[in-house]
């Protein structure tokens, strides 16, 4: 019976060691490109921490120093990963400088280890904030990096993240606790003033030159727009007008002839105009970012 | 006695759950690029689905909208990978029109998870199809999705393609049973006519400008070429001759000087032309595409 | 009593086969690029050998036949991988010619699978040679490769890395023990001469345009140097004075104006120069290499 009792106590010793859960995610962001080690120095250190942790990234091609690029990619994407998901974002202009390194957890249950520089701004928003740790540098970073001011990304923040991941430390230990706010950079938000929407423009769709605006589809049915209708697009540069025609709004890029212009909704729920097999970007010479804003309304004729 | 059946019950079970083989790998393409999120965005879905699968990358710097270069890819690398692996193929220019969301399972065991829109034009032929299914996308696809029309990669093929690597649904499940067939692109294929070879120049050893051809080296070797012959080569664009000179046929690139003219066999054992330590294709000013042929024979004097 | 010892058996038996720790990861590099299918199939080779295996990137940007830089890459990243990682790094304009396919063993305990023919020089320096092993590719090569010539990444290093990793074979079965060293590139190693401090510009930091030395920080701190002293620093190419001024050293970029050039240490605790928040290599039009030297000495006047 003894022993009967020792094999069930083995049995359920094994069964924990065997059946414990996958590890959650850790995708990784930052600035440094796919050219030189950076990028597989802080995949390095995660493995370190743990090897069974699996390491994806989001993208390394945000353009050098750009935080509202890595805001704008961590909102586009974050929703899509499962919760406990850590996001390890390094575009750092301030490295070095008194900017807070964070772990902010958001509503959605996603971990976000940043430097806290606006970067945080779009998914706080959406996402909500539970709460923001401070990361303490006395205990979480790499032994023997004391000396290298110039890689956080390596040496605290992939470091940070892999040991939340692989649960060597707890959210807890990250660090002191603080206000749940995160800095955040001002942008025109989407509006609806009468029958006009106005907005931005937070991003192109790079690889094919289509433009994205931060109005939501919500608000476009709020004017009663439905496929078919034509819309009046302005697209502005502080305030100049660089392009005011109208569109169709479609469903579906097949719905135009190749080389049209066209509006639809994006994978984002977005409003967005493309030409359809072309690129409206580099046509209209259209760019990105808080200075580029947009308005809609439908076509007074049709 | 009792107990002990008890005790070997829960081996068994615990057995059959430790020890359940490596799940197959996902392998993605497509033609986002890196810059943005939308890879990350199809990983996160298949993450969700299964936190264990491997996730790996063809490329995702196909050239927008080229389907030829997707077809081309997947040939490249498919035979490479282990029986089982599920390779998700989003290029798709006629997104929201009328092409079938399909899943082939070739002969060799690789499942393809794609628009049929001619990117399986390559592997059909290369390695024959066992079956195809069209993607009921009434059951498969990503909760909550239904509004986005535009992002099939991620709500429709990441999620199909996961749930089929990770064993949530079966190659059944996908859909409907199709006819053994699949889209297929034109183009010329490797011939001998007399002493003459033609074929066409599929796609470019882009990262060194080599030139590939599609001509095997079967139909080489049944020429009677052997390494230190000279073969008159011709290059096509529509028919007018962009280059025609004898080259000799070796072994290796170390086998001519650098900056010389060279045939080989590449890694494809097909037909290629290079420069060793040069960039062939854009010194000649050589394309690929069906547009682009190749003519060869054994040179007349040596 | 015999069903208990049985069930005790068949626990060890369990235990060893479900506990087994994970395997180290392989780390591929190479000039390839990641536009067509050839890291892709160099992963699904390793992938086959065993699916469990995890595979990560250094990078796949080397410049095309670049041997310095593939070296430079590997010094930079290799220490921040946990012991027993395999690094399989394929750089090889000489395929197919005589340089030997090896296996390198560092005193760190990490693996490099490569051709020998220079890409070992930093790393077999700074991490120490434990042993190096000549790859038998009678018996380390994939099965049905043997008529293609040219791709020994995926047909000799990918598949003896990644069944060395797997545990297929021992360091041993990689083939015959060769002396402890291999090829190097010469380069000009960081002297003091007096007060002046020489070495060379082996890397550009490309994705900023910062410079990096091979001047460590240790060299620079014998000569008193401290944050917030003027640098009188030099850059030559081929002995021509490219650029010749003083400029402050600093902790981190944060400590001087947006614009302003600065020296400071890197990531490799290597002495560097930059602008801050912009390019110093494409302001300078200053390159790297064997070529590029650098000399340093603190400003005569401050």
């Amino acid at each position: 019976m003894k022993k009967c009792c020792l094999i069930i106590a083995l049995l359920i010793i094994l069964f924990a060691s065997c059946s414990r859960p996958a590890k959650p995610a850790v995708v990784f962001q930052s600035d440094f490109g796919l050219k030189d080690g950076a990028v597989s120095a802080m995949k390095g250190v995660a493995s370190g921490v743990s090897p069974e942790l699996k390491l994806y990234d989001l993208t390394h091609e945000i353009p050098a120093y750009n935080i509202w690029e890595a805001a704008y990619r961590l909102e586009q994407t974050a929703a899509y990963w499962p919760k406990g998901t850590v996001f390890v974002s390094v575009v750092d202009p301030g490295v070095g400088t008194v900017r807070k390194s964070v772990v902010m957890l958001s509503k959605s249950g996603h971990y976000f280890v940043t430097p806290d520089n606006g970067t945080l701004t779009l998914v706080a928003k959406s996402m909500g904030i539970a709460a923001v740790r401070e990361i303490d540098e006395a205990v979480n970073r790499r032994s023997q990096s004391n000396q290298s001011y110039t890689f956080h990304g390596r040496d605290v923040y992939a470091f940070t993240g892999a040991r939340l991941a692989a649960g060597v430390i707890s959210f807890e230990q990250v660090g002191k606790q603080l206000p749940d706010t995160v800095i955040s950079i001002p942008f025109q938000q989407a509006a609806k003033n009468g029958n006009q929407l106005s907005g931005m423009i937070p991003v192109l769709d790079v690889q094919y030159g289509n433009i994205w605006t931060n109005i939501p589809d919500s608000l476009l049915h709020s004017l009663g727009v439905k496929a078919g209708d034509s819309l009046q697009v302005q697209l502005l540069h502080k305030d100049s007008l660089v392009f005011n025609q109208p569109i169709p709004f479609v469903h579906t890029f097949g719905d135009v002839p190749e080389g049209n212009v066209m509006a639809y909704i994006n994978s984002l729920m977005q409003f967005s105009v493309a030409i359809n097999m072309g690129n409206f970007a580099s046509h209209y010479q259209i760019g990105s970012g808080p200075h580029w804003k947009v308005k809609v309304e439908k076509a007074s004729v049709k």
